[in-house]
């Protein structure tokens, strides 16, 4: 074992069949190569072995790495979930190539092997943070890697925000809301609302309006370290909800303002050294299929 | 009094002070001519006249013609509420020119003596018409003036559906939702949503997808005397709901299934003699401002 | 033989030996099939086998039906060259699916064995037909199956167009140039260019603008019935070329007028019974990937 | 005179009788407070009065600050010639606000005053820099403010080409073409084109791909100080043309290679102190008409 990884965290959605094939493989592989394996509890229960079963929290605290199996939904909430802890994540597929989890199942145990010896690329990723501001103080706050969504609760009707970037007003629209989008989450929701693609390395941030009534309003590209701020303005019924990532914040007023900026910490994504955003990006995008995709 | 309008009913949501000026105006002008002029109930008690107030039901039996006056989402309500009705309507707005309150009010009265004595331009439109069928049997149904929109309700997820048209699959989507539109519609929700402009008079609809997870999805327009019927997919949490321009249908389960077609039934509008939809598409879509828009 | 088809057509551009290979297969299974199979000539010098040769014009007057093998711009050439002809197309591709070409060819021999017996669907497609006016008279002429586009010949300026439809003034737009596409050339160049997908059954023509300068220049669906009529206005240097499908009419001054409408003739197309425009167009869109194509 | 500004270039583009006016009147504004003022030798010769004509050359060298009248090309066309000097510019439009030329004719005393007299705003902006290359060697080159375009030369054939980030490969795309753009050319053809706002401020520049053939090639944001490499592919004409802004590089061959990066230089910018990029972007895109727009 000549790598600084001793104790490794195994976490996944436990949902399916596959997950667990998928973990109890790596369990046994690397316990094979005498790595302390630890699992997070809620997954431990679905393996058909026996294994040292931890809180997300305790695996943040003794682990000098974690690899997460599942999809990118999976990483970016276990992402999330250890904001506070100073962990690297490895993201392990069931198959399907997502734009975090780039090791697929019939790869995992080599690219294991280097990476856990110290072959690999190190990438740094920032989290958003949301703040719901009332009366001054801030009422609700959560983190996100993808994005946060200013949202209508509901298809009947619009809702108009008035947004500002580090304190100058940007403008007053209607729509069905707005995306905050990180350069990882570029190519996700935002991009379906139409929004660019930014590198991963870029310290940017893209605005996305979502169906805005006004068909100018395009989406714009920011400074990483700008501070965004949203108002609400007065509807026929008020109906704004705050998504961060996929979690959504409790009941937002229509006096409350919401801060939007990037979160002081970061995480950190170990790749296989041949990783390659942009062929990961022709696979997802099928910009090789010769079809009209 | 020259021509067959000899009873005229006048509508309009009776909230702001702007709008009970023009109707007393109207109102003041037609009875001046000898016209009988009824005025929709819940709108007569706003003004400062004396006026023969009726129900829209009652309206929709008497009166020849029916004055609207408000905005484009006025006018289509009213012509929703009046399906069954046999009276063409024609649309007054208050100073802010829509694509079918077309009158403006420093014109009015030249503009209702030429329409009322005969001298206009007549336009049939279709309505769309929602059926949720459960077990077979419809459970709800609505028409739509501009589009019937299926969406999720969360913003934390997507929906799935699977379309059909005319029996044939079309395709299974996730997305935010999809908008089925009338050429009226198209100047509406659908084109936030990307969809093309559908001139007035063509026999079609288009389909357009909200935020789809694929992006090769793309608006369709078919014709418009298609059936389109779609089902759901489950999904972690169900929570699709069905929209008919600003009317929400209550509750739609995961293993109904919707059909959408065009209702037997269309209303007509009296347009001023030099109504142009291209004119009104230009003002209304800042083509000539000279600026990027 | 038990249909009316007894001499038929083979037609393919022959660039390439996969191409002679196909066609070679195509003429001897007919020709084992007592059907009389006519060569283009062009086409004929390719083959290894001695065979009848003619002209495409003989083609079309001598056989019942043709086959062409290709792509679909091979189709569309023929089908263009052949617009004054009464003769039903069928198209086969080389392994690439496809909108008009959609017999592959491994299952080539049992699909035709079908068709030529009467087991058909038959589809008919518009022409579209763009006259250059100069002082009042047609200057030149030419048709298309997928669409007319007005285009800048220089990246260096945008041209200046006034359109009118039917003889209302559309609008005047600063653009790259504008395309007038079929519901045929709605998945081709128009898709690129923003334009929805009209379903191949709507009589209705789509423009769209290519890169226009007011951003709300958007896709407009027309009548198929509707004349367009499009001016040239002056700027600094005048570069506008009229490309038809992929012909490009000579020199078009500034003070030409060009008149676009559907042509008088229609080109038929016999399809496999099962033939699906929905299933191309999922196979062509990759909407089942499960990619975000 | 209380600055540092003691010489003063005037620039306009000679080509209209607003223009003239515009010059004449600054210039006798400047001159009345001793400021010397040098105007470029092609415009002198329109003005009414008689003044200090001098070639652009020589302007660069002599004067401490430029002032350009007209509109955002003359701007940017004077930035591009003016890359090798260390020379401010102030930009004057003619009534039409400009992204660039942010001062009025209506205010422009008292906007100039406070300017020279050292009350402004700097911004400092990129230039992007392209050379071909032949063999190994440079074999043009040239610079641009906005963009750089590669596109066909021709409509009846799309381009195909190969790009590379800084070594990294991106992709293969069919197009009418690509445009490279820096955060000032993103409210210009990019925008037309699909592609996001880009803060002035962002050290980045965006891929935007034009009209693409696969539907998911989508525009792209990447760090500022990337390198770009294209080369181009066998297609049947080889007809690609380089645009930088709006001067086109002569005869590219397939063989060649382009190079696009940021040039080494800037440009500078003194803008009035309360320029607010956010409020031009809201007066351009017409955000506040109330219209769909």
């Amino acid at each position: 074992m000549p790598s600084s990884f001793h104790t490794v965290a195994l976490i996944g959605k436990p949902d399916a069949e596959r997950i667990s094939e998928t973990i109890t493989q790596i369990h046994q592989h690397l316990a094979g190569q005498h790595y302390r394996v630890l699992v997070e509890r809620s997954c431990a229960g679905f393996l058909p072995l026996k294994v040292e079963a931890c809180s997300l929290e305790d695996l943040g605290r003794l682990c000098q790495v974690a690899i997460v199996v599942g999809g990118d939904g999976t990483l970016l909430t276990t992402a999330r979930l250890l904001v506070d802890k100073d962990i690297p994540l490895i993201g392990v597929n069931l198959g399907r190539l997502g734009f975090l989890v780039d090791i697929s199942p019939e790869e995992v145990q080599a690219r294991l092997d280097a990476i856990l010896s110290g072959d690999y690329q190190l990438e740094e990723r920032p989290f958003l943070h949301a703040q719901v501001l009332r009366d001054g103080a801030v009422l609700h706050d959560q983190t996100a890697v993808n994005e946060i969504v200013i949202h209508s609760w509901n298809a009947t009707s619009m809702i108009e925000i008035e947004t500002s970037i580090d304190g100058a007003f940007l403008n007053s629209q209607r729509s069905d809301g707005l995306i905050v989008s990180t350069p990882t989450g570029s190519t996700a929701y935002a991009l379906s609302a139409g929004g660019p693609i930014l590198h991963p390395g870029l310290n940017a941030l893209v605005l996305a309006p979502i169906n805005p009534h006004t068909l100018t309003n395009r989406p714009i590209v920011i400074s990483g370290d700008s501070v965004i701020e949203i108002a609400f303005r007065p509807s026929k019924q008020f109906q704004a909800q705050v998504v961060c990532d996929n979690v959504s914040l409790p009941d937002v007023a229509l006096s409350d303002r919401l801060r939007i900026a990037k979160h002081p910490r970061t995480f950190r994504m170990l790749h296989p050294v041949d990783y390659d955003f942009f062929a990961i990006l022709r696979r997802k995008l099928n910009w090789s299929s010769g079809n009209r995709t």
